[in-house]
């Protein structure tokens, strides 16, 4: 897998199926990724703000990584989300990662006291002194509150292993003048996540979408970016279109709690959010069901 | 000590020294609460933001806790800070609080994922249910991110162990347009935090000031929350004005920062904070040694 293709196409998002206590389920995790290499997603995305990284143990994330390259290995490129609070919490998650066979690795600047830029980038630089594995940049100030700057990225760039940035959805809308300005500064691959830009970005010309729903339901995510891909706009946004309901509830629930309540929805696995995160109410679900009936092959 | 005089005057925040793989240095700890004990401050706030509560590990929470307890045990009423991502996290740390001596606690929403009101709600009301020390509602949107609406406030008031809230300041600078509403509709002692607000909060008819200054140089704050208990707004302004260079320093270096620099200038430890936090340059801390130099008694 050379790194230059690792962070292209659609990665997809998986949730990390746990129980109250946060240990991981690894057979529901190992049903989910299944699903994902028999649709020939581009990469997995391991351990992200979907996989509930956050929430777990050291522990649970290595056995979470062993389990899924068991059973990705040589199907699709496993991106191991790495970010942890402390630096020397996320360089040994990182030789983990790396120990257990993942292709790469995925890091947002988690904090509590907010980060300076010369702080984050030596948290990177730690991190990435530790692992030959490529890096992907996850900035989301959703999750973080940290803001990238265009400087900091720049300097990022000059770090070897450090090769893709997964951005937030641009507040104006404006992919293709956000995008280029970060190719002339940096050597990333330039991907985006927040699912429903996923049509916008990449016909905007972004590199990589890493998507939420693609995690659960990858046919619909890989059809919409195939499109895009291939530029066809107008098929892209039809597909984007059948998602609009699940966009909304995304938009007002969250995706992660949207998503949990699709793993029940599609007879996939019972698990519910790490508490304080609480399941949506059946009313909720009952409209999350509605908005995916029309994607499920039936 | 009755629960309704713990959230009340002056408390302290000291930093939790540690070494650089998190490890409780409870030598410098009980150096840093003996001066707290010795000024008499009102109750000291343990493992606050500023006790880098979130950068430790339960085990080492524990450990800081139970030194504490040694050190402080009859001469300064000790609240601990249990904040943490999981529900069952910060239900264990409030148990190990509780069995260790603490007199009450702390909890600010730590999040990864935004939580709603209710996800909030469920998740201080589990945390109350496992431990019948008092409770105060840290709300530090700076670290957190959360809003606590006025409703939810209203409902967490209803939960008899959860007597007090700690509040930031408010952006409009009107304190008693914000402490009339919360005491009409809830229970809770009101504290703020931020150290420059103390004057005006305390003129205000705060309940209690979080300070962190105070965590390490009580004097100058103790006296300042001792003239504003008095009326004396002249005498609490006129030591307000002297400690105006550090609240600057607060301002734009980030208070946990400024008092890592000065637990070395004091002569009081070597800690660094937690990477990737890093310690303040040498310009900056000599910035630092100079607005601290007219507050030291030589």
């Amino acid at each position: 897998m050379p790194a230059t293709a690792l962070f292209y196409g659609l990665s997809a998002f998986p949730l990390t199926p746990a129980d109250d206590q946060g240990r991981v389920d690894t057979n529901t995790l190992a049903r989910l990724l299944d699903r994902l290499c028999e649709a020939r997603v581009d990469s997995i995305g391991l351990l992200g703000s979907t996989g509930v990284y956050a929430y777990l143990t050291r522990e649970e994330r290595r056995r979470a990584v062993a389990a899924a390259v068991d059973c990705v290995s040589g199907r699709a490129p496993l991106i191991v989300g790495v970010g942890a609070l402390r630096t020397d919490q996320a360089q040994a998650l990182a030789r983990d990662a790396e120990a257990a066979g993942a292709d790469g690795l995925l890091m947002a600047p988690v904090s509590y006291t907010p980060l300076t830029q010369d702080e984050a980038y030596e948290h990177f630089r730690a991190v990435a002194s530790v692992s030959d594995l490529p890096l992907c940049i996850y900035n989301n100030p959703g999750t973080t509150h940290f803001t990238f700057g265009a400087e900091l990225l720049g300097r990022l760039s000059e770090i070897e292993s450090i090769r893709a940035v997964k951005m937030p959805l641009p507040v104006n809308g404006d992919f293709a003048g956000e995008i280029a300005p970060l190719r002339a500064r940096t050597r990333f691959a330039v991907g985006y996540s927040g699912d429903w830009g996923m049509a916008a970005s990449m016909l905007a010309g972004a590199d990589a979408f890493y998507s939420v729903l693609g995690g659960m339901l990858p046919q619909p995510a890989l059809a919409l970016v195939r499109a895009a891909q291939a530029g066809d706009a107008e098929e892209a946004r039809r597909i984007d279109a059948t998602l609009a309901p699940l966009w909304d509830a995304f938009k007002v629930y969250g995706s992660l709690r949207v998503m949990y309540a699709l793993l029940g929805i599609l007879g996939l696995g019972t698990a519910a959010p790490p508490r304080p995160i609480l399941p949506l109410g059946s009313d909720v679900q009952r409209g999350v069901a509605s908005a995916v009936e029309p994607l499920l092959d039936r």
